[in-house]
């Protein structure tokens, strides 16, 4: 049961949302100009899977499974293929680009200071624009913030793990700023 | 030197948002909403205590004086005020409620099951209503993201303290939302 009571039987953070639209329209439209704009040089599979992997480094069981599985949608991977990158991204059939974001985005998880100018290094070396350095970043820093307000809140989430995977094509077709009412 | 270029001048997430403004503009709503809205029950003063809090437990640099500066603008109280709720919160003219509150926003900042029942209770017991501890929560998670994303990309800031406290009582008028063009 969520430490407060929120008048509704949504999980995770869909229940905090329908709480408090207020802080709701901002969230969401963060979450869609991060994850899901067309603008952006990394697809939305790989922005997806910066997001699950801190998820799962910050234990947020709901997170990591909503965008776990539609980094699977993306990326055509199955539960097993995304466990085994967050289990071990440096052995992951990933590529050095991504490899060097992961190890920023651990980094963020731990704390801004953590990143250091090797890791960006190591980024830019393997293709990495600024851009792209920037994004992961803030996605980290955006998921330290999002898994945080879920189990802050303890709010609920179904342990089926299916019922992420059979729910993100139609969240990928909706988009984050409907997430709510759907 | 930021790990990237930003192509301003700007010091702290001022610089970041000028760099970005397709996420500048949730961020900025999400403060805005988060700390400033007329809607709430916790004082300004009292919100931005919160994020000066949990931006000295992430040892921010830029953060906890641009909020702590707003916090002492509000709350009239000076740079030694500020540092002396910081650095023992338990001992301070604070309310018992935000005292509670203040407990609750330091378990987030270490993560979001470190929040128990318990404070949650004691929050409740000395008067915080749920919407008091759902923003307490959020603005204690909205804080693990800018200062991630402010030091995650070394953003440098005005190493002297004097200038956030002269800035303050103009960034209290102009609100979150002009913060990138000020």
């Amino acid at each position: 049961m969520a430490h407060i009571e929120l008048k509704n039987e949504l999980p995770g953070i869909r229940g905090l949302m329908a709480y408090r639209p207020e802080t709701e329209a901002p969230l969401n439209a963060l979450a869609e100009v991060l994850l899901r704009s067309d603008d952006n040089t990394l697809s939305r599979g790989e922005r997806e899977l910066i997001a699950t992997y801190v998820s799962a480094l910050n234990d947020c069981f709901f997170c990591q499974n909503v965008h776990g599985a539609l980094a699977g949608h993306y990326l055509k991977c199955d539960i097993a293929g995304i466990d085994g990158i967050k289990a071990n991204f440096r052995t992951a059939a990933l590529s050095d680009k991504m490899k060097a974001l992961f190890a920023i985005a651990g980094s963020v998880q731990k704390g801004g200071k953590q990143v250091t100018e090797a890791q960006v290094n190591e980024a830019r070396e393997n293709g990495a624009t600024d851009a792209e350095i920037h994004d992961t970043v803030l996605i980290a820093a955006a998921f330290c913030m999002f898994n945080r307000y879920v189990d802050g809140l303890a709010t609920w989430a179904p342990q089926d793990r299916q019922f992420y995977v059979d729910r993100a094509p139609q969240r990928a077709l909706d988009g984050y700023q409907s997430s709510v009412y759907k």
